[in-house]
């Protein structure tokens, strides 16, 4: 990077099926001035997730999809460059959507400063949306109780690497699904899980029935598709499904029809199915971080981070994160910590 | 109906598509004697309901499957004839699961003593496991609020005609889907409701569009399949899907898939999607039972019945409201009210 030009990453074209590099393009643009109530950040780190796919779809979701020839979005880590706000001072650490370039301008209320932790990429990797996500996911929405089990899709991503720790914590049983034997073998042997499945090698049904024997109280899906329905089917009376995301239907022209059992199996076995944005949580952050930290800080979960270095490399990278490249948290270095 | 005989309608075979006459058959047996602890109890009316066709599958529901060779199940309103046990006494009426015969003999704790109401059909159209079933799933699970849009489908039956009524009682806009313009008209014209869609004849996308123009906060879903889907994709952000039934998948050999939008929709909306089984409210039946019952009395909620007369016509009866023929709830007089 250069310190007086600002490099942006653009949507070219609207994926239609599997994304690729050829869909997005570059420019470099003079350094944004910060207007009245507004500061200038530089991104330090960008958090690649598989909802970055479903926001590149002409469909809204929870959020405007990316405009073609715009800057890709993406959450991100920054610091603070100029501020014409009081709330905040040059140095100060924020978390906030500049997306894919070197520098954000946007209003102070929209940048939230948090404390300067070493490394600062654990805000990306466990404090922040990850964390908060698997924390309030699986907490509020799948209100796990002592006992119980709790299964978990894209396990081995930085959301579901913590939300089994959290189900351990807990007092539950934790079983993983994820895409290779060593993601298992790290969910089971360094994460504490209780079991692990991988879904492209095992026969999914019987593979569930061995790894739940009392069958599951609360599933958190992230992937959607025919693991969705699996782990329907094998849900106990009054579980809960916390639909999270569905990563299985982003990148294909092709997707899945609904799972079967929708609704009957909700009705005979009382199966509450519900979505949720963490956003929606922000005004209880405060303690989803203080628990985070401490759980962090005993040991008692453990945080993985997969940082890619250098924004150019932000495209291969999110193809790499759908195409299930990653184990823990991935992330772009854009510019080092300070 | 003869006094000395039990006459009882048995499933011969088990429907692998359309329910026909010739699944079922006939058998006349003694009257059973009542144990210990047990009470004889002879059948005034049985509640015909879309689930009884579910519980003729193979697969358990909340219920074991009806047996073939056993005794077609349903809920019932029967007399005391004997008792063995304290709790109850000859002449006392009581709802119970007799299923399809004459007379039944069961536990006491299973037989639960109702209020003598005239008339005492009441109870399968109103106050019994119809108007409990509209209760609790539409205020329990649905939690409408005033100003919000319920949407119920196979509203012309008697739980969607009862979910409409309590919806417009909760100051909410009431919207019915309903299979002729007849029964459009009843919701509309008769029960209130503020909008009433024909499924066999309007495209449902448009049609929900205009009649929720608002979008659908509830969606008291009794169908299933692709009206289900709709709704789906019409329901706004943290919008609540009842999972009472799924009647358009019952009657069939090639259900169709899940709804599209699951989990999508339910991630991007924070829509929560929850079946539930009116017994499991059961502790609470008072509190319902005092409400509906009071509603009725003040003219807010109208009630239609629709009896079939004679034991002999309850698998026609069925196969009829399986094919949306009824309006209003549908029993079987099987003996005159005492």
């Amino acid at each position: 990077m250069s310190d007086d030009v600002n490099r942006q990453v653009l949507l070219a074209e609207r994926p239609k099926a599997k994304l690729e590099e050829s869909h997005f393009t570059r420019r470099d643009v003079p350094i944004p001035e910060p207007g009245d109530g507004e500061a200038l950040t530089r991104t330090l780190y960008i958090s690649l997730d598989a909802a970055n796919r479903a926001w590149m779809s002409p469909v809204a979701t929870y959020t405007k999809p990316v405009e073609i020839g715009g800057v890709m979005d993406g959450f991100t880590l920054a610091e603070v460059v100029r501020s014409n706000d009081p709330s905040l001072a040059p140095g100060d650490i924020v978390e906030c959507m500049n997306g894919w370039q070197d520098y954000g301008v946007a209003p102070a209320r929209h940048l939230h400063k948090v404390s300067p932790i070493k490394p600062l990429s654990r805000w990306l990797s466990a404090l922040g949306v990850t964390g908060k996500t698997a924390y309030f996911g699986l907490l509020d929405i799948g209100q796990p109780k002592e006992g119980e089990t709790v299964l978990v899709s894209a396990a081995a991503g930085a959301v579901g690497s913590f939300v089994g720790q959290i189900a351990k914590l807990k007092g539950c049983r934790a079983v993983g699904i994820a895409g290779s034997d060593d993601k298992c073998r790290w969910l089971t042997d360094e994460l504490g899980f209780d079991a692990a499945i991988n879904y492209k090698t095992e026969d999914m049904t019987p593979a569930l029935r061995a790894a739940c024997p009392d069958g599951i109280d609360v599933y958190f899906d992230n992937v959607g598709g025919p693991i969705l329905e699996a782990a329907l089917f094998q849900t106990n009376q009054n579980g809960r499904i916390v639909c999270c995301g569905s990563v299985s239907q982003y990148d294909t022209a092709t997707p899945d029809p609904g799972p079967r059992g929708v609704p009957g199996l909700l009705v005979v076995k009382r199966i509450k199915m519900q979505g949720f944005i963490v956003m929606d949580f922000y005004a209880r952050r405060q303690q989803a971080e203080s628990d985070l930290a401490a759980w962090i800080v005993d040991g008692k979960i453990k945080v993985r981070e997969d940082i890619i270095e250098g924004l150019e490399n932000a495209p291969a990278a999110l193809i790499g994160l759908l195409a299930g490249e990653n184990t823990g948290k991935r992330m772009v270095r854009v510019a080092p910590e300070p």
